[in-house]
């Protein structure tokens, strides 16, 4: 099967072609970190493909590296400021087919812990989750935008 | 903050230290690879580590590349024989802390497409999935094995 390692066109329907996905943090080779505003899960990052492909195994290896050395730099930042419970990673793409992997600080307290993101509610949260990662988010976007240009 | 790189004693109540996590394929380096054995989704393989870890930036660099060219080469053989809608690929590990990538070849006809396998249910499947897949789980299995094998 031929791989289309240099990307498809992008679709014009795609949001993450026309968008940035996010609070646009820093862009380097062919990826780009945004943060998601999510008011659950504040310490939510994404790493995207700056070329519309669909599956990892779609680019050649030197990109795919370079975008797992830039999910383990959020991750670390992560760890190191928020100890969470534990860091979700996850390249889904069914609802955007467009290649992203999410790196998402998880807390026992959180609103859907254990649960991943994408199932069931498990408790409101009161204070507000952002309240509670004791490091203003600004703060935390400038430690993962400085991971980012060493990675 | 020390990194474990090592990786950590086996907790006693580890389910991924205790048992193989599904049907055992390949075992190589830190990583073992299992077919999943779940009704809804048949193409469901998970890389998983040997040494118990929690997170994947605990591991060094080439063991962390290993995990990722692994997973790639199983992503490519679900891609090629089944031609998914898309792959799922994550590693989460809210309810089993030990390090695993998931990898699911998923189908717009599937029980839970669009939604992430952790999500609400869509439709029910009949012909069972399994049926649907064009080739023997034990065959796709052979390909999985031999795959892991060249990565």
């Amino acid at each position: 099967m031929a791989v289309p390692a240099e990307g498809r066109a992008a679709p014009s329907d795609c949001e993450l072609c026309s968008s940035a996905g996010g609070r646009l943090l820093w862009s380097g080779g062919n990826w780009r970190i945004v943060r998601v505003q999510d008011t659950d899960f504040p310490a939510f990052y994404r790493v995207i493909s700056l070329r519309h492909v669909r599956e990892f195994s779609e680019l050649p290896a030197p990109e795919r590296q370079h975008s797992m050395e830039l999910v383990c730099a959020v991750e670390r930042v992560l760890i190191e400021q928020l100890r969470p419970t534990k860091v979700n990673l996850a390249a889904l793409g069914n609802m955007a087919p467009h290649l992203h992997w999410h790196v998402i600080a998880r807390f026992d307290w959180d609103s859907h812990f254990p649960q991943s993101i994408w199932g069931p509610r498990q408790r409101d949260v009161n204070p507000a989750a952002e309240l509670r990662l004791g490091i203003e988010l600004e703060a935390l976007d400038g430690l993962v935008t400085a991971a980012a240009s060493g990675a």
